[in-house]
């Protein structure tokens, strides 16, 4: 498959590297600024009457586009022996196809860049954040909105095996979607290549400097990122890891956390050990979904313009008209997910045996495709966290909401994905902790190193989509 | 977990060693025709009207059993885009819950034994056959049948992290079980036990010595068998493994499998371009199944005995009454699956790079969990293979039919899970072939090392339940 045998490497260079000719991360800052004035964006809330060709299917068994495309809003009844709430009812996204999103990069003196496209979603906070290069659903690209053809998405098309650096299935929010995935896949090319406007080459390590920025890089960059291997200590790695540390502090945080990557010797778990672990939680747990008509869901009302919980929790369906200037369509309605409140997801890493760990939760969520999923330590979406209840029994909450600032070495909004989700934003925070954080944790979360995470992620449907979003931020200089 | 360091060299020295103080090899075979000989079976066929608390449910939407538990037979349409017959009807096993195989294993003068059962499955052609110490539906160890708890239950229940070497999720027949899976588990303690004269401690030389013989090694030792790790080339392996060496042909064909399983150092693919290759085809191909009435499938028939395809192909459901001497209940009717004819499984191996390599073939099957899962080079189950159309169009199997018996290294008759399937064997080989096969495959095809094969089955629904069963039986001595 691999003809191209140095993608580890060539992946840990651009990590490191803010050498682009063309912008300076500030500069990326002003030209997102720019694309944003560029474009006029008007989102309206509608009622779902005045939703063009989408309706409530089948005596309210669905809200769904006429042509069966897209993605429908279904009801579920959940029935599990997890946690301390059993049975409860709810809506939730059905999207079966599989996504795509891309990257094409391109190595510009010597240093593999990425081709991002600031790109408008309805749903984003800021209306432009930095996309992949494609980002694609099934019904998009085979055109059944009879718009455009993407740009670049022949690229994706023809790439021949060598071309392809990585290639991944990855869930999508398991409390939202119901078994959702995405084909996450970056490809290089050789030749030069026109670009349009709205795009730009970045480094990695310039990615990640802007992941430090509130909304600007949107969750399916970074699902993508997350997903890259660096490999181990290899001999061509550990030459370049060599030559870095003779350059800085072994013992700086961003040093910590690229030994963690690159490293499971002395892991307080083994590999196998981790999946005995995981494999005894996905045979101890049930998770049965059944599927109910919308207007049957127990705790949940259809108003006009909302379907939304009688406790105003959660969240809940609106329906939006769109009208966006450089968009494959220019003006469209569509249902989307408003949530109740700000959710935060937080990883706590602690040093182990001389190497980062970090606290990974297993956790089930309705719309997982096969019932566990690895989450970040804390990850409130659903429920609003900011109680008395909540700091009680959630393990580490309290301690995440009251940490020493000098102990957070990560703290931004990030948005969910702005095609479904209606400005949500999660605050995603990564805390390094001391002895206050014992070694022993529940029962439910194991220490992981950040080797034995990527490892994971290779394959489908371990980590999901809240941890990656944390993990993508990480950087190693 | 693990706070056995050294369970990978510990199974490759029982992989290797036939010092059982018990049995020889030869003892076991005389010890099974005398378990045989003990117990009295009597399987009969019979009419479903017959069936005790089995029956048609819900307008024939399934045969089932009346307390909802063990299994049903359901019927399913499937579409896909795979292959050339995309779209047909069939009934297949739905058998939601997840079964328990596993081993318990013990050192005995230093090495590891496995305590395996001669057990009695009405299905099985002979009807003892060696399974692992306990083999357990949940149905069965949580008692619906009202019979004895199952011997040994108490040790997996009751097992600490650090007891346990293997802990996995494995897949059965995607083509008869809807999306089915297995807890394969293996546990190691520290004290004697007392036996049941049923039950017999064997090194895993000598269980895959006996796989080399028909139908004694049952379907349920041999995945618990093919998930062992053996790890790599870590420091005590090596050591090992250059003793082996010096006292054996290097280039002997059990030394290249165990030089092919150590190690994927010059593979011909990287891992993570196996993992790009099965992405494609997970992206690529569409698996959708609906559930439909048994007696509303094209091309089945439900007689007074029998659900049948009207060409009388594939497979029938029929229902039998069941009397054993040994088991936990005495007597039980139950419906089981009959096929056609029998079967053909076959990995075809070929030294690339200096390292033996398997032709893998990609499948979709209609029950598995993921779309697509790694299968032999050939597997005919569900059709006659013997007939021109199969030879001119399956790839590999006019060779496989025709090969020189000298490339032949491994051909057996193996039973399927004798609780569901009515003396079902299909014929297992191996075959190492020359430069008569291509390094170039079909498209849905890819070489793997043993190392590869080895570490996918690690995680869920990977390599299927025909790959691991060839797998098993590869010996390395």
């Amino acid at each position: 498959m691999q003809s191209n045998q140095h993608y580890h490497l060539d992946f840990l260079k651009s990590a490191f590297s803010y050498d682009n000719p063309y912008y300076s991360v500030a500069e990326v800052k002003k030209w997102i600024a720019t694309q944003n004035r560029k474009v006029e964006v008007n989102i309206r809330k509608i009622p779902f009457s005045a939703l063009n060709d989408w309706d409530f299917y089948d005596d309210h068994l669905a809200l769904r586009h006429e042509s069966g495309k897209f993605f429908s809003i279904d009801g579920i009844r959940v029935n599990t022996n997890w946690g301390s709430r059993q049975e409860w009812e709810q809506p939730i996204i059905n999207q079966p196809e599989v996504g795509l999103l891309g990257f094409i990069t391109r190595e510009i003196n010597g240093i593999l860049h990425f081709l991002m496209q600031a790109k408008i979603e309805p749903g984003n906070v800021n209306f432009v954040q930095l996309s992949p290069t494609l980002q694609a659903t099934k019904s998009n690209y085979s055109r059944v909105h009879r718009g455009k053809t993407p740009a670049f998405l022949e690229y994706f098309i023809n790439a021949s095996p060598d071309q392809v650096l990585v290639d991944q299935l990855q869930s999508e929010q398991g409390a939202r979607f119901l078994k959702k995935r995405n084909r996450n896949i970056i490809i290089k090319i050789q030749d030069e290549i026109e670009v349009p406007d709205n795009f730009i080459w970045l480094t990695l390590a310039q990615v990640k400097a802007l992941m430090r920025e509130d909304n600007l890089v949107n969750m399916d960059t970074r699902t993508v990122i997350a997903g890259i291997p660096f490999g181990e200590y290899e001999p061509e790695v550990t030459g370049f890891f060599n030559f870095l540390n003779r350059n800085r502090e072994v013992d700086s945080i961003p040093a910590r956390m690229l030994q963690s990557l690159l490293t499971s010797q002395n892991a307080l778990h083994s590999f196998d050990g981790i999946l005995q672990f995981v494999t005894r939680l996905k045979t101890q747990y049930e998770l049965k979904v059944e599927k109910l008509p919308l207007n049957q869901l127990d705790g949940w009302q259809i108003g006009e313009a909302e379907i939304y919980h009688r406790e105003r929790k959660f969240f809940r369906i609106i329906a939006v008209e769109v009208l966006i200037g450089n968009r494959e369509v220019q003006s469209w309605t569509q249902p989307m997910i408003e949530p109740a409140q700000e959710g935060l997801c937080v990883f706590i890493a602690k040093e182990i045996n001389g190497l980062l760990h970090f606290a990974v939760q297993a956790k089930l969520e309705c719309g997982n495709f096969d019932i566990i999923e690895f989450a970040p330590t804390v990850q409130c979406l659903t429920g609003n966290y900011r109680n008395e209840k909540s700091m009680k029994t959630l393990p580490f909450l309290d301690y995440v909401l009251t940490v020493q600032p000098e102990q957070v070495i990560y703290d931004t909004l990030q948005s969910e994905e702005g095609g479904r989700f209606y400005r949500e934003q999660n605050r995603n925070m990564i805390i390094l902790a001391g002895d206050e954080i014992s070694q022993k944790l529940p029962s439910n979360y194991i220490w992981m190193t950040l080797h034995q995470l990527q490892t994971f992620i290779k394959f489908n449907n371990y980590i999901n989509i809240q941890a990656r979003s944390l993990l993508s931020a990480i950087n190693f200089n």
